[in-house]
Order: structure tokens, then C-alpha cells, then sequence
């Protein structure tokens, strides 16, 4: 692994989503990008404070990147499907079975990179694989085998951008006009597609971003895309979310999920939970985006990752507090269905105890 | 104003409390200490990475540093109490018309420093109003009148630590043996006298911390004083608190409070009312600690202070956010009675719909 602050080369691909009003800031070469042998990843643990990149020669680096949170939100996703392609290329010499193993091998090692995740991120490198094993079987393999996979990769992470434009749109439908919302970390493919359909209704949302330690990728991440995409960002500490939906007058609270259960529970970054408890008190809506996950049908398979406690101690690398001071740092939590107002799905926004429905 | 890490001297009296179990690392004459002409007070902004202190020669740099947030919890009141000996000591060769005028303004200037507690801070100042008029009728002025002023403010910080003992005797009388806590900010006087009770009790609770955000009072402060004293501190960021609550069974939830109005509300440091609304979602007790405040019978005469919003974008003095994106920070937030268990005082633990019996 190696970092860099190198520049990417510009497909014509992402200049022209860019131009169709969706190049906010973190855009997709930004994000995690194959090419030549390399998988290099934005490295948004510094963004925007430092524009730094990760770059892994081996698909094994890429997990280790997943794990450590170079990148985050949609991020883990495009990187293990660009790690496939990473791993190709590094048995490009291999016969057939040989590769047929290690692309194995790399999709279980990314696809588990992060506990919580592991379901959605194995859908993912599962069709990876299908998708080597069809090409394989035409007699495709080496770096052609590769650069199949990162087309997939890429053509993957438009499709999702496609396919969320419709759930900004249901979601920019329950925003007053000149509105304001809150939300935490940093939900980047909704986001995009929120403020676009917003930008289309001319709706000029405000967007309070709550920091989300201990990453900041509220102020680091959100704020940065919302503050580029032309509407108003303001930036909360985690603290202040309860008075300040009061006194800001927030008319919704939104997040994306890193899982929806069947039984619409909603397993997302830490602190989510505590923003759905105060909206509910307050009669703010809060609507969830994303698909329910039909791999976990409760919270129950869910596994809740614990990451290092000693970053709970630690702000930007500094440590804050004395030794001997022990840390704890779940870093997810658990919203349940009555602290949910809606589901807002590519199907249209379901109440939480309806999510069935999505699958019929 | 200067800063320096010169050490300070350390008068008997302190030596003697710290013999007497009282003596956490936060000490009096580390807090704000008036000496020769010059009030020398921690810098709690920077505490435990650094020990770094603020010096100031005239009160109206107390009252800076007061406003600054040089020292927080119970340092403001030592603070502007020592800034009226500093203050007597600035007109030493005036006449008794020109000191009456100047410590008269120090007053005002000292309490109102910052807003919220305005108040409970003008006590204080008062007290040492009336004491300087009463020196300056028996003749006492100049240099000795500054003397007379500093026995006040070492007296007043003594007399408020055992004040608070059976404060903190009350409150160790509600947690089970074993027992863990939270509790966010730094309640300074409150946290050291309830460790201390739960000493003599034999009971080694367990303290989460909330780190308390943008200051982390909670990881530095708090958890340096819990770790200090033999207990075992564990801090988590604030958006941690609800699901921690549940992991961690969370046995009570404590804080400090900066007003407690006749009414029963309370006025804290932001991010207290959510802890309570997430205590009540557990039916874990939230305790405060502190006395009624007959100058605000309810909460409408309380002024929240918002602070400078730049601070809500930064860590640790680094800018984490795009140029563009604003920030807000109140720096206090208001807790309604329906959401606090009790008020524990020093003539025991009230309803806080009972506040009135504490003036009875």
C-alpha cells in the first residue's frame, strides 16, 4: 500500500455523469479507482482537510483499506468491486483454475472487510465472480479479465447513482419548500441524488450535518459535497443535534442504512439512533433511504462491529486523554421500527412495518 | 495575558484537603490562583496533553479568559473571585472613592463574562463587594485589602468543596454496588466529592464518559480526574451515548447543572438533554446535581449563549471543513423536569416539581 497525491485519469464516462449535474466533489475516480495494475482510493479519513490517496497493488491492501476507513458510505462497495479487479490482475499469468481460486479468496477477504456490511458487500463481489466464471469460460483471462471486472466495477457504481435518482426525488418530495433537514456521516449516493432533485424543484434546502465522530465525516464528508452542490451547510457537534432541531426548526431527519432489516430496523453509524429517539420527540420525520435487506430478515444477524476503543480517545490522531483512560467505540446502532417514519426505497417510501412489500 | 508552565506554589490549606482525599489532580491552585499581583490559571483547553497555564495581570484579562473558556466547570467562579483580589491589587495606590468605582466594575465585568450563568456568578462577585466594603470601612486597602480578597476566594472554593461532600454522599447513595454511570462535561466539584463517597463505600463504580464536544471536557477532564482518583473511565463520543446506555447497562445517568431554575429545568452543557431523553427511553434515573437558582424561577429568564460557529467546524484548533460551510454552536441546552429523576442537594435529593422546600 502507498499513498500518494497523485491526480487520476478522466474517463469520458464520469465527465459526462459530471456534466448531467452529478459531479458533486467525491466523485467516482475520486472514490476508488482501478487502473494499470492498482486500485487507488480517496483517502477520507484527511478529505477535505488533505486531498491523499491510497493507492494497493494487491487486493488483500484493499481490504485492509475497507477495514482501516480510508473510504466510507458507498465508498467499501466500489472499492471491493474494483479490488476484483485488482485481483484478476495479479494472477494474469495463472491458469484457469488457479485464478478461479484466488478471485475466491478475494471476494470472501472483501467482502468481510467489515463485519456489518458483509451481506451487501458479497453481493457484490458474488456477481464479480459470476462474472469471471462467464468469461473464463470464454476463453477470457489475464489483464483482458481484469479490465472486464472494472467495467463491471465502474458500470456498477452508475447504475446505483441511476438507481438512487429516483429515491432522491421520492425524498426531496417530503421536503417544505426552503426546508431544513438533518442528517449524519455521510450518506454520499443519497445525498447527490437529493440535492439534484432539489436543485430541479429549486427547493433550496438548508442541511444541518451533524460532525459524527469520531471520523467527522459529517463535516469532512457531507457538508463538503452539500456546501459544493450549492446549498447550505451547516455543521453541528454531535452534542448539539437535540437542541438544534428544536431551535433551527428541522422540519426531517434523513440517513442512509447500512442495513434495513425485513422487520424495519435500521443499522446504520453510531448516533443514529439518538437522532431518530430526538426527532420522534420533537414530531420530526425521519425517513431512512435505501433497500431492506432480505439476508436479515431481524436485527438479530446483524453483527454490530466494535472498532479499536482507543479512537474514541483520539481526535484527528491526537490523543485527548490521560493514559489509563479506557475507550469503547461501537460503531454501529440500532433504530427500531417505531422511531422510523419511512423507508424510501426505488419502489417508493414504505412504512417500516411494510417492507415485504418491496420484494413482491 | 500570558501564558507560561511555570509551577505554582502550594499553601497548606490545599496540602491539607489533599490529605484528606480531595486532592484529584485538578486542584485549587491549579484552577485559578491570585498571587503577587497576578491571577495564574490552568488552561483547561489544552489539559492533559498540556499543562499550560493563562497569567493575568488586570481582571479584565480574568474575565477574557473566563470567556475564552481557559478554565470551564467550576474554574469560573474560582476564577472571577480571584480576579477581585487581582483587582483590588490593580488600584492599590488609588483612594477608597476610586477603588469602590473600580472593583464595582471588575464585578460586573467578572460575572457577565458569559451570560448563562451570569446569575450564579454575581453571587460571588457580591460577596466580595460586600467584603471589600466592609476592609475598606475598617481601613483595610491597598495590598492587604487584595490579601482580604484572596482569603475569600481560597475560603469560598473550600467551603464549596465540603458543601458538596454530602452533595456527592446523597448521590452515591443511589448507585447499585458496581455499578456504571454516565455522565458528560466535567461537574468538577460534584464528581470529585461522589468518587471520594463511593470510596468510603467500597463501591468501584464505573464512569463513562461522554467526550463532550467541540472541548471534550468529558475525555479530558472528567476522565483524567475518574482515572486519577482509582476509578475505571471510559470514554465514548457523544453520538456513542444511546447505544451505550444499552451495552454498557448504564445504571444512572449525573450531571452538573449550570442553572437549575425554581421550575425544575435544567441548564446545562448542550448534549445534557439528549442524555436525559435517551435515560428515559432506558428508565435509567437521571440525577443533577446542584441548588435551585431563585434568580430564574423558570427557564425563560435564562439567556443561552451561542459561541463563536467556527468552533463547531474545528478539532483541536484544526479546521476540519470546506471553506463555505458555517457551523453553530449553542453552548448550553435546556433540560425540561419531566426528563430529571431528582435534584440532588446538600439538603437531599428533591422532585423537580419540590424545588421550592430547598428555600423553605
Amino acid at each position: 500500500m502507498r499513498e500518494t497525491d497523485a491526480g487520476s485519469k478522466q474517463t469520458n464516462a464520469v465527465r459526462k455523469r459530471a456534466d448531467e449535474g452529478m459531479g458533486f466533489l467525491l466523485q467516482y475516480e475520486n472514490v476508488a479507482w482501478y487502473e494499470d495494475g492498482a486500485v487507488r482510493i480517496l483517502d477520507r479519513r484527511v478529505y477535505p482537510m488533505e486531498i491523499r490517496y491510497v493507492t494497493c497493488f494487491h487486493y488483500r491492501e484493499v481490504a485492509q483499506a475497507i477495514a482501516d476507513m480510508v473510504t466510507q458510505s458507498a465508498g467499501p462497495y466500489t472499492a471491493a468491486a474494483m479490488g476484483m479487479a485488482l485481483a484478476a490482475y495479479e494472477v494474469r499469468d495463472r491458469g484457469e483454475a488457479e485464478t478461479r481460486a484466488f478471485l475466491q479468496e478475494a471476494s470472501y477477504a472483501l467482502s468481510h472487510a467489515r463485519p456489518t456490511t458483509a451481506a451487501r458487500m458479497e453481493e457484490i463481489t458474488d456477481r464479480a465472480l459470476s462474472l469471471s466464471e462467464d468469461c473464463l469460460k470464454r476463453g477470457i483471462h489475464g489483464k483482458e479479465l481484469a479490465e472486464e471486472l472494472f467495467t463491471y466495477a465502474f458500470r456498477r457504481i452508475d447504475d446505483n447513482y441511476r438507481k438512487y435518482e429516483i429515491v432522491g426525488e421520492y425524498l426531496a418530495g417530503r421536503i417544505v419548500p426552503g426546508g431544513t433537514i438533518m442528517t449524519q456521516c455521510f450518506g454520499e449516493t443519497i445525498i447527490g441524488t437529493l440535492l439534484n432533485a432539489c436543485r430541479k424543484n429549486n427547493n433550496p434546502i438548508r442541511v444541518i450535518c451533524a460532525e459524527t465522530r469520531p471520523y467527522f465525516q459529517g463535516s469532512r464528508l457531507t457538508a463538503s459535497v452539500v456546501c459544493d452542490m450549492g446549498f447550505d451547510a451547516t455543521v453541528i457537534t454531535d452534542n448539539m443535534a437535540g437542541c438544534t432541531m428544536k431551535t433551527k426548526q428541522v422540519d426531517l431527519l434523513t440517513s442512509a442504512a447500512d442495513v434495513i432489516t425485513m422487520d424495519g430496523h435500521v443499522v446504520n453509524k453510531v448516533g443514529t439512533f439518538q437522532l431518530a429517539l430526538l426527532a420522534d420527540y420533537y414530531k420530526i420525520p425521519y425517513y431512512v433511504t435505501g433497500s431492506p435487506n432480505p439476508a436479515h430478515p431481524t436485527a438479530d444477524s446483524v453483527v454490530i462491529e466494535e472498532r479499536n476503543p482507543e479512537l474514541a480517545l483520539r481526535a484527528l490522531d491526537v490523543k485527548v486523554t490521560k493514559d489509563g483512560v479506557k475507550g469503547y467505540y461501537p460503531a454501529f446502532d440500532i433504530t427500531p421500527p417505531e422511531l422510523v417514519t419511512g423507508v424510501v426505497t426505488r419502489k417508493g417510501i414504505l412504512a417500516p412495518g411494510e417492507l415485504g412489500r418491496f420484494y413482491e
